[in-house]
């Protein structure tokens, strides 16, 4: 415990007005007024707090306003309630903490953050080779997924364009366990804007799209071949900087984003089922391209 | 509507004892004591009238037992309340069907449906190319999304062993999305029985393990190295029979999987993520073995 927590009193009513505004945060109109957002449990805390003192090494913008932990929980995580540049955790009821939170057992620890959000400009000035956009995907486990599996795959960035749910959404953060503060995200961004200026830096655009007439499969095996020499004439498509598309669960990509795209990707169908789940079929084509891109 | 369906009376009551047995169907012991489920919604019971219609064709046993409808899903869904051989679906109003539902909206139409459990033995017998297990996977839609991947990439059969989550729990089929009537599944099985009974059958086992020593990428070069003979020398591994072992959302697999594995397989993390979600893994793993065993 440090000392400033040390001297504040624990805070013991769940209806206090400090309390509610924290709860506020789980509305899209509660993030979007402050531009902050809950990170909830041990866990995602330790990412944003471990985010926060890279940044502010650096003399950057600071991640973590506020942290709020029950005592039993300040004693379990001492590394998450001292040594936080510029903040003071506070000592808090369980019940505080339950109301300040969406979930249901924020295991004694939450910690408002300021939304780590990036401009666009900067994402593509960095040079990125691969970038997730999400399309109007609604379901905040889905785009939750989908910003996990961009991390894992090493994406450069996650883009989530006008109409698509809020990734900020306290859903969402939980769905990727921390990837949140893992890599640059840009949201509300306009499709066409977007489009343009990915073009404009030489980003590829391929749509993920059950109906594609182009073959994941089939673009890996090109890469494989090309990568080892067997038809090195091959015209390369994973190996390019990429950004992917993925659209609405029900209803896929809209014309829009088809008609922009470079090329129509879908992954393939071995069996029986008529469609894969937006956040795992994201999952195959950011692997995809992962490696053709490293071994290219 | 057919004609049986018109000559009863349409039931009203939510609280009839017949009601409450289909709703039972929503808890493991229901499940187990009359070894049905309940398919919800008219995407689900599509697949479950597709599968019962063929098992009928061939003179096999039944999948559909009942088929409960709202009057307005029926006249919407003619083909899923008439020509469902030895079934006669019943009308219903909605707050029975809602009664009966474990879903907020089943959209008016059930189906109590037998477990379609297959023997390994038959299973083993086909000689299957690819297997998904789950070594106690606790989450329903973790399970469900493995066992919708698991059709997605063409596999021959899911099995769960004991102490993996019911396979026809409701949310567990929910997210199947309808591949619950695509491949045979085998399920309350003990890992040892199993793991010999693969082996005999030379079916080998991977294990998909966060911290395991073989790259799932580096097993896909070594597959495309030999398929286009740049090193035919290769001993194959992604190419031949294969169960894939997938473990517990927490402690991932256990000792005894890890063992019985002739090799631990990581899929590899190129960003800061920690870990992937299981359902996420075991789609990337899955299609890893379609795609090398379909290009052998």
């Amino acid at each position: 415990m440090n000392d400033d927590a040390g001297r504040q009193p624990v805070m013991t009513n769940p209806r206090a007005e400090r309390v509610r505004e924290v709860a506020r945060l789980a509305t899209r109109s509660g993030r979007s007024r402050s531009m902050r957002f809950l990170a909830e449990g041990p866990q995602a805390v330790r990412e944003a707090v471990r985010l926060h003192r890279e940044r502010s090494a650096a003399g950057r913008d600071a991640v973590v306003h506020q942290i709020f932990a029950t005592p039993d929980a300040a004693e379990r995580h001492p590394d998450l309630v001292s040594g936080v540049p510029g903040v003071e955790p506070r000592l808090a009821e369980p019940a505080v903490i339950a109301a300040m939170a969406d979930t249901v057992s924020p295991q004694g620890i939450v910690a408002v953050c300021h939304q780590p959000q990036a401009g666009l400009v900067d994402v593509l000035a960095a040079k990125p080779r691969l970038i997730a956009v999400l399309c109007e995907v609604q379901d905040p486990g889905n785009a939750g997924t989908i910003l996990r599996a961009a991390d894992a795959a090493g994406a450069d960035a996650v883009v989530a364009t006008t109409g698509s749910v809020d990734l900020f959404n306290p859903k969402a953060v939980r769905s990727t366990v921390g990837s949140i503060f893992h890599l640059p995200i840009v949201t509300g961004i306009d499709f066409a804007d977007l489009a343009e200026a990915l073009r404009r830096t030489g980003v590829g655009l391929l749509a993920a799209d059950g109906y594609g007439a182009a073959d994941l499969d089939e673009l890996q095996d090109r890469a494989a071949a090309r990568r080892l020499g067997v038809d090195a004439a091959a015209e390369p498509v994973l190996e390019r900087p990429t950004a992917w598309l993925f659209g609405n669960e029900a209803a896929g990509l809209g014309d829009e984003q088809l008609e922009a795209a470079d090329l129509r990707v879908a992954v393939p169908l071995y069996g029986v089922a008529e469609s894969l789940n937006v956040g795992t079929a994201a999952t195959v084509c950011l692997y995809a391209s992962a490696r053709a891109q490293r071994r290219a």
